[in-house]
Parts: structure tokens; C-alpha cells; sequence
């Protein structure tokens, strides 16, 4: 088992990453000192064998446990959803002391960090994130929320978990398209902090997607170890914290004007961050070689790193990157790369430059 | 215009009391460096000359500014409130740099609050309290949220305001009974503080009752004072704040128990303190004599001391302080007095006492 320490004062929690981790979690709340009563917030996607043996050890260890199950999917991220959550929580009395328990993906674990954030103004939870995504993305770092019809995540707050333990045998089973749409964030790790990471993805690419456990564990628990230092060094989004939007830009516009619906998110940044990569190479004069083996490694993960799009399509997508939440007095920003392993953010791009870059991806 | 200075740290805040200062608001927000864009919200009673001079002021002062008008009532705090609130500034494009100003009573600055806290996850927002009660109360503390089915409060977030203005001129306009109701917080800060507080409200109470604007600048600005020492020393109710609950526990059963209909939320604390009063006596022997005086204050007050009710409303009142949200392992904890001006909290009395008293307070 390998364990990262998250550094944020008072709110500091740790992150476990290993097989069989979800045994465990009964104890584990039990060191933590939380209170009796919980609910584990789960979706119809999680195999039953995980919530049953999630239940059974925090039974075992002496706590009450209520399950709510969502539908699973993106579409369930809402506001009406989190009320049903705060109603069940009420209805069984759950108090100040009380916890909750995310079992699941993204879309899970941001709703029920959301709502621990708001119910009683604030209880503690848990991550047991599913998926390789949320195993090194949204499991740390403390953003919690849920989209509004007006776009993602519009909705939240910034509410640090008590533990996330990353159980690596929960990934046997998810879909072979959805983890190595996972393996896109890894990659951005290499890219925007890490180049010992990057070569390594290099060397053990086939072994990770073959789910090797020793290589999974060791690129999981990288991958949270730099999103940890970036948050702790910025926890609310001032500075830093904006190296990890790499190639996001553009793939969340490409998410946007595609209705989430065509790629999985890990597809969307593999091509957004193969786009801000040849962006890199006029802006900052990334050398063409690195651009090269940036797009070599999404394509050897078997992740797309172009689109077939017509003009108007890339028009929209343009639009898009316009709605960025990272938009500041109408000027987008980009994150972009001196080197693998450096990269800048805040940085103005000529809008002709992105232009021709979507023309390239779409041809 | 009175100033009182709120200190958290990098939450620090001002508080301004006074006549005509919603006419400065716009300069006051620009001083502060807020964003352009802004939202008031209000509801459906306030004047809308407030409504009126605040956009003007706003306005003059360069920020472009929506207005979402509530129904009035504690109905409207609920979720789906809150999320109408979030499509409104979604589709306005408000950004995080963007902010709220609440112009209301309670219900309208605790929802504010809470869509500030969670729009964006997190945007600034400024404190506009229009009804006495709010301005000694509501304003002050950083607790924001709105109502489930099951109970009041039940989801919010501690989220503090930029600044809090509490202009006395909207105080006219206040019907007098919620005006009297707002007294009985003021009689509060009296008991569990400040003796001179209580004495001045003695001395003065015909003038505060005929809204003398001298006397309504004193006791709201001594009122916020005491809150806000209260709220630096225990930001997110670990302890001391406790203190702000004394006669809350009677009082709180009272209103669910009168479905939120009969008794304002004044009046309500009113019986609660008298007969918190009367249970100090016994737990910590408060003397009779400021017991008496406790009671003599608000019957000049012209507020509720007593309250008919059969035995059957009676034990529904005591079911009900068990489900009071400060309980914790199931033991109710009462505020009581040992003086005027000096409390404790945190202390459990027998049960048969509070049933006596309740019959007491019912015959």
C-alpha cells in the first residue's frame, strides 16, 4: 500500500492506494474518530460486490450505515439530486458528527462532497473513488459540485475529504474504454510537473493498460502526489492550481458543443492537450520533438488525438472555449508547455492561433 | 454612522450602522474592488424605494446590476429557491469575481448567503439586513443556508460577507410588531454579555420602541459588537457560541411545534428567555430579582412571556427540544444565566424541570 500525505492545515487527510483497500475502511473510520452514523452515496454502476463490502466493514467496525444509489451518468450531477440526499440524510437523522461515504466516480464523488460541504453546514466524508479518473483527479484537490443547465460545476464548494482510499482492485472492473480514457490525466501529470512520469508512462504503457498492479499503484499514487502539492500550494484556485486545466481548454469546449455525449472526458483532454502541445511549440517554442512524443503517448494509449469536424464545428468549439470558466474579462487563457515537465499558465493566445489549430485537429 | 470591525483573519469584515447609508452602497462596493457585474436579491416586501436607491447607487458606481425578487416568507428559503437564484446569475454570466448583495430580512440573507457561498463555489457577497432582527442577528456570524422539509437550517455553509450595511432609515418602514420582535434579540445580547446593554434597554426601551434613531444606532451597533466577539472567538460553533442560543432551545420547539405561524421568531425567544430565566434560577440560581427583571423587559417590550397551551402541545414542545440540532447523543444542552449579563452553556437539566416550567409558562 503506498500513502500520500495531503498537507492543508487542519483539513490535511491522507490517500491510500492499493489492493483491498475497501476491507479496511471500517477500521479506518474508526481511527478517524467519526461519528456513528453514515451513508454511503453510491451509483447503479458500482459493482454490488464493492458496496457490500464497503458496508460490511464499516458495520463491523460499529457504524450505522444508510446507502443511496443514484442512476449513473453525468445527467445525475444536479441540484435535485443532492436534495434527495440531504432529505434521506435528515430522514435518518444524521447529525453534525455523522459522515458520508462516496463510492463511486466523478460524478459521485463531487455531488456527495457537495453535499457534506452544505449538509448542517458542513459534516465530514470519505472518497473511495471507482474509477482511474477520479482515482487521480477529482479525489483530491477539495472541489466538490454539481452542473447547473447553464453548464458543469457551476455549483459547489471547496471541501477537503477525511481520507480517499484508492482500492486499485475496484478498476479490475471498469470498462476497458473508460480507463484508459482515465490514463489521459496521468499523461497531463508527466507533462505539466513530472518528466520521470512521462518516460515512465513511455516505457510501461502496456502494462498499465494491461492494469499491472505495481504500475498502476506506482502512477496512481504519482499522479496524486503532484496534484497534492499543486493544491496545497494553492487551495482556492489563486495561481498554480491552473497548470492542471493543461489541454483542458480546448477539450472542455470539445466536450461542450459534442453534449458530453460523444467522448468519454479523458478523450476530450487527450485531444485538447495534443492541440495545446502544437500550440506550445509557436508560443513557447516547445521543440517539435517533445510535441511529437506527446502525441505519440496519447496514440499509444489508444486515445484519440484528432476529430473529424466540419467549419461550423469548429466555430462552435472556438465559441466555447470563449465560456471557459477560466475566462477573465473575455480573454481566454491557456496553459501551455516549455518542456515536458514545465509548463505556464495565464498565458493570451492570438484566437487565429486557435483557430488554425482546430482546423488542423478537424482535417 | 457607527463602524464595527469584524476580525477573521483574511475574513475580516466591516460592519457600518447608520441613516442613508444604502445611498453609498455603490461607492462602498467599488472601494472593496468587487467585480462588475452584481445581483441583488430581494424580496416581494421590501420597499422599493430601498430596491430603487440601491440599483441607483449601484449603478452610479459603474457595476451593472440584475435584480431577482423573491415571494416574502420563510416558505421561499428552500432549494429550489436557490436554484432559480443560480440559473439567474448563470444566464447573466455573473463570474467569480461577481457578487451578491442580500437586501432583505433573514430569509433573504441566509439564502444570498448560501448561493454566494456555492455559485462558482464561492462568490463575494454584501449584507444589505432590512429588518431589526437581521441586523443584530442575521447579518452577523457568516452562517448562511436554507430549510429542508425536516427542519430549519438543515443545509447552509459558513460563508462571510464583504461588508454589512444596516441602514436605519429601512427600520421605519417595518411593521411594528416584527420591529418589537427583533427587540428580543437585543434583550439577548443584554443577558449574556453585557449588563450595561440591559440597563440602557430598561432606561430606554419607550425610545427604541418609538424608533429613536440614536437609541436604534446604540443598542444595533452594541448588538453587533457582542456577536461579532462572539463569532471571532468561535468562527464555526466549537463552543462559546453556544451562548447565542440562550432561551433558543424553548424557543426553537415553540415555533416547530406552531408550524412557523403563530409567533414570529421574537416572540417565540421571548417566552424561551423568560423561561430560561426561570430554569436558571433553579440550575445555577440566577437571582429572582434579575430573573424579574428579565421578565419585566420584555413585557415592556410589549413581547410574549407566557403562552396558553393544553398538556398535550406542552409535551409536543418538550419532544421537540430533542430534536434540537444542538443536541448531541441524544442530550438536550440549555444556555442559562447565572447574572444578568454573565451565561454558561453546554448544561443539561433534568427533563421534569423543563416540563415544569413548560407548565408554568402555560397556565
Amino acid at each position: 500500500m503506498r500513502r500520500i500525505h495531503v498537507s492543508l492545515g487542519e483539513r490535511s487527510y491522507d490517500i491510500r492506494i492499493g489492493g483491498g483497500l475497501i476491507q479496511r475502511i471500517g477500521a479506518e473510520c474508526h481511527k478517524l474518530g467519526l461519528g456513528r452514523r453514515c451513508a454511503i452515496v453510491t451509483d447503479s454502476n458500482i459493482p454490488s460486490w464493492a458496496v457490500k463490502t464497503t458496508t460490511r466493514s464499516l458495520k463491523a467496525a460499529g457504524f450505522e450505515v444508510l446507502t443511496i444509489t443514484l442512476v449513473a451518468g453525468e445527467k445525475s450531477k444536479n441540484l435535485s439530486n443532492v436534495e434527495k440526499v440531504f432529505n434521506q440524510l435528515a430522514s435518518h437523522r444524521l447529525e453534525r458528527k455523522s459522515f458520508l461515504i462516496a463510492l463511486g466516480g466523478g460524478v459521485v464523488g463531487d455531488l456527495t462532497g457537495y453535499a457534506a460541504a452544505s449538509y448542517l453546514r458542513g459534516i465530514d466524508f470519505v472518497q473511495v473513488p471507482t474509477t482511474l479518473l477520479a482515482q487521480v483527479d477529482s479525489s483530491v484537490g477539495g472541489k466538490t459540485g454539481v452542473n447547473l443547465k447553464a453548464g458543469k460545476n457551476l455549483v459547489g464548494a471547496f471541501h477537503q475529504p477525511r481520507l480517499v482510499l484508492c482500492d486499485t482492485d475496484i478498476l479490475k472492473d471498469l470498462p476497458d474504454r473508460e480507463y484508459r480514457s482515465g490514463i489521459a490525466e496521468i499523461i497531463k501529470y508527466g507533462i505539466i510537473y513530472d518528466p520521470r512520469l512521462f518516460s515512465r508512462l513511455e516505457k510501461d504503457m502496456n502494462l498499465l493498460i494491461a492494469k499491472d498492479p505495481k504500475v498502476i499503484s506506482y502512477v496512481v499514487a504519482r499522479s496524486c502526489e503532484i496534484k497534492a502539492a499543486v493544491v496545497a500550494e494553492d487551495e482556492k484556485e489563486g495561481g498554480l492550481r491552473a497548470i492542471l486545466n493543461f489541454g483542458h481548454t480546448i477539450g472542455h469546449a470539445i466536450e461542450a458543443v459534442s453534449k458530453y455525449g460523444k467522448y468519454l472526458h479523458g478523450e476530450a483532454i487527450s485531444i485538447g492537450q495534443v492541440a495545446a502541445a502544437r500550440l506550445s511549440e509557436e508560443v513557447l517554442s516547445l521543440p517539435r520533438k517533445d510535441s511529437e512524443r506527446i502525441r505519440a503517448l496519447f496514440e499509444a494509449t489508444g486515445l484519440p488525438v484528432s476529430m473529424r469536424m466540419s467549419k461550423a464545428v469548429q466555430e462552435r468549439i472556438l465559441a466555447a472555449t470563449r465560456l471557459d470558466k477560466k475566462v477573465s474579462g473575455g480573454v481566454v487563457k491557456f496553459v501551455l508547455a516549455e518542456k515536458i515537465g514545465k509548463v505556464r499558465f495565464g498565458l493570451k493566445v492570438e484566437e487565429s492561433l486557435v483557430h488554425a489549430e482546430l482546423e488542423r485537429i478537424g482535417s
